[in-house]
């Protein structure tokens, strides 16, 4: 059985784990990440992988980071939550380890995962979508990860849904994860219990008698005693996701969305809406197949298992 | 040099050509599509296959049509303009020319051609955008034509631009080609003519008089000489084509948009609008790199150019 390693960096921390062929973790080490510092995060991942060689045959290392990686898939660009600028993150790693190192986006990493050994295992045309405080995506087309001419593709998030629509972070306005993320959802909820408290009772008693303190769980938990104000809240931003997967489904046909993120742990309550809207607004829909839209099974592991498979796969 | 035949089947003419390998048509012959009658459909394609193979050495022989082909590029599946439902067309023409015979949509034959062949040539990822009557598109992803799980891959123009939006004839309300493609085009300058028929009397006069009479050509034509109310209706459409061209790169970040179709035609007073509407529109554009927008260079014999490079590629 052939083994490697994955590394997922974030801005937090630097999750390292020896993966089989079959993406069971065989050992998983944890760090915090010296975001601060780009020499730093570079010692930090070759020293828990060297920790990890030094009990294992590994073949290859694959690390995904939260960031713009270049065509090359040998520098990360552009890292929001670390200090990396132009890093040459597989040349430093590998001169400290000795082995060879693909670095990959995480969210393709992720999406990788899944397509192959997730909860889309077996099919050729995946798109991840996680649903957090954004939404992030991979896709997976023909079997084989899609990067786009300059490696930025993949931010659906970032498509327009809504002229002259909410601001988001990006700069622009009407964004689709303005609509379909865990902040859509937490804004919905919050503004909803401003307006008609008496009518948002439960979900103010969540947040601690504050419409501001009410959160994504505390959405996620009323919603699932019954509440109706936060069961609302999921179908709005349900089918705003649902929409939005139609109009990916007009441009890419997958046969299968893969749903994660953190939103997604509401399960039923995101992706009933979600799956209505979709088949609603899918165009052609009487003269055409459906994708699926599953639930993703990596959880917060699939980037760490994603990059120790494209570590193995060499070009994915 | 090798050769290979190529046909374009519309609802009401059949176009085949003998094309060498740098996509130079050699001959290219015409007939009237008898659409209304499967079989005579695949008898023309036939007859005017074996006409030419009757004068060239030809190696293998790829169709366009306009509808849905099966992945395995041997059926049609559903054709809006000729009478084939679920037609074998691939094994009906090999059995009347005995050669190896290739059926590819024809969007998908010309966004072939032009990313192999024509305004796109040497570049991996391409989408073709033919702004026409409605918005037509075929997609070259990483060097191969992608055509989605179940072939329906490439239909921007149903993605949804307006939520409630204009009625489509798809049945949805809000699509692209509602508002960036050539019929826009055209609703926009008889709208302007029955409000303000004073500041469109250019407009009104190549209308024949009548706002219902002005056609694309016309608001060409009036844009041209610089007619202020026909540049501005270019204006509205190439805004909306290139805020649309900005979410297919949020999506899949091409190398480069081709623009082909009949209101390509018009060149810049459709591309200058659309490029600024892209540049401005683009999320992450202070640190990615922007695709080019070309005009299409093949013209309406992409399709045929396409499917006779096809032909000889065997995949795509």
């Amino acid at each position: 059985m052939s083994l490697t390693i994955g590394v997922d960096v974030g801005g937090t921390k630097v999750a390292a784990g020896v993966v089989d062929e079959n993406g069971r973790i065989v050992e998983k080490l944890k760090r915090f990440t010296p975001a601060g510092s780009p020499d730093d995060t570079i010692g930090v991942i070759a020293g828990v992988v060297n920790e990890l060689l030094a009990r294992y045959e590994v073949d290859a290392i694959g690390i995904g980071a939260a960031g713009f990686v270049d065509q090359t898939r040998s520098t990360v660009q552009f890292a929001p939550n670390l200090a990396w600028r132009h890093e040459p993150v597989k040349k430093l790693v590998e001169e400290r380890i000795r082995r060879p190192v693909v670095v990959e986006n995480d969210a393709n990493a992720a999406a990788w995962a899944e397509a192959k050994l997730g909860a889309a295992r077996g099919l050729e045309q995946v798109l991840l979508i996680t649903v957090g405080t954004g939404i992030g995506a991979g896709i997976v087309l023909d079997g084989r990860l899609y990067r786009g001419r300059f490696g930025s593709a993949g931010e659906p998030g970032h498509y327009r849904v809504v002229p002259d629509g909410r601001l988001c972070g990006c700069g622009n306005s009407g964004c689709w994860e303005q609509y379909a993320s865990g902040s859509a959802l937490v804004a919905e909820a919050r503004e909803f219990a401003r307006r008609s408290p008496e009518a948002a009772t439960r979900l103010l008693q969540l947040g601690g008698g504050s419409a501001e303190g009410i959160d994504g769980p505390a959405v996620t938990i009323a919603a699932q005693e019954g509440d109706s104000a936060a069961l609302r809240c999921f179908e709005i931003v349900g089918n705003w996701l649902g929409a939005g997967l139609a109009d990916l489904a007009a441009i890419l046909d997958p046969g299968c969305f893969v749903i994660g993120g953190g939103v997604s742990e509401a399960g039923d309550l995101l992706l009933k809406p979600a799956r209505e809207a979709y088949e609603h607004g899918l165009t052609g829909r009487t003269h055409r197949e459906f994708a699926d839209i599953r639930l993703a099974e990596l959880g917060p592991d699939a980037g760490l298992i994603g990059a120790a498979d494209l570590a193995r796969d060499g070009t994915g």
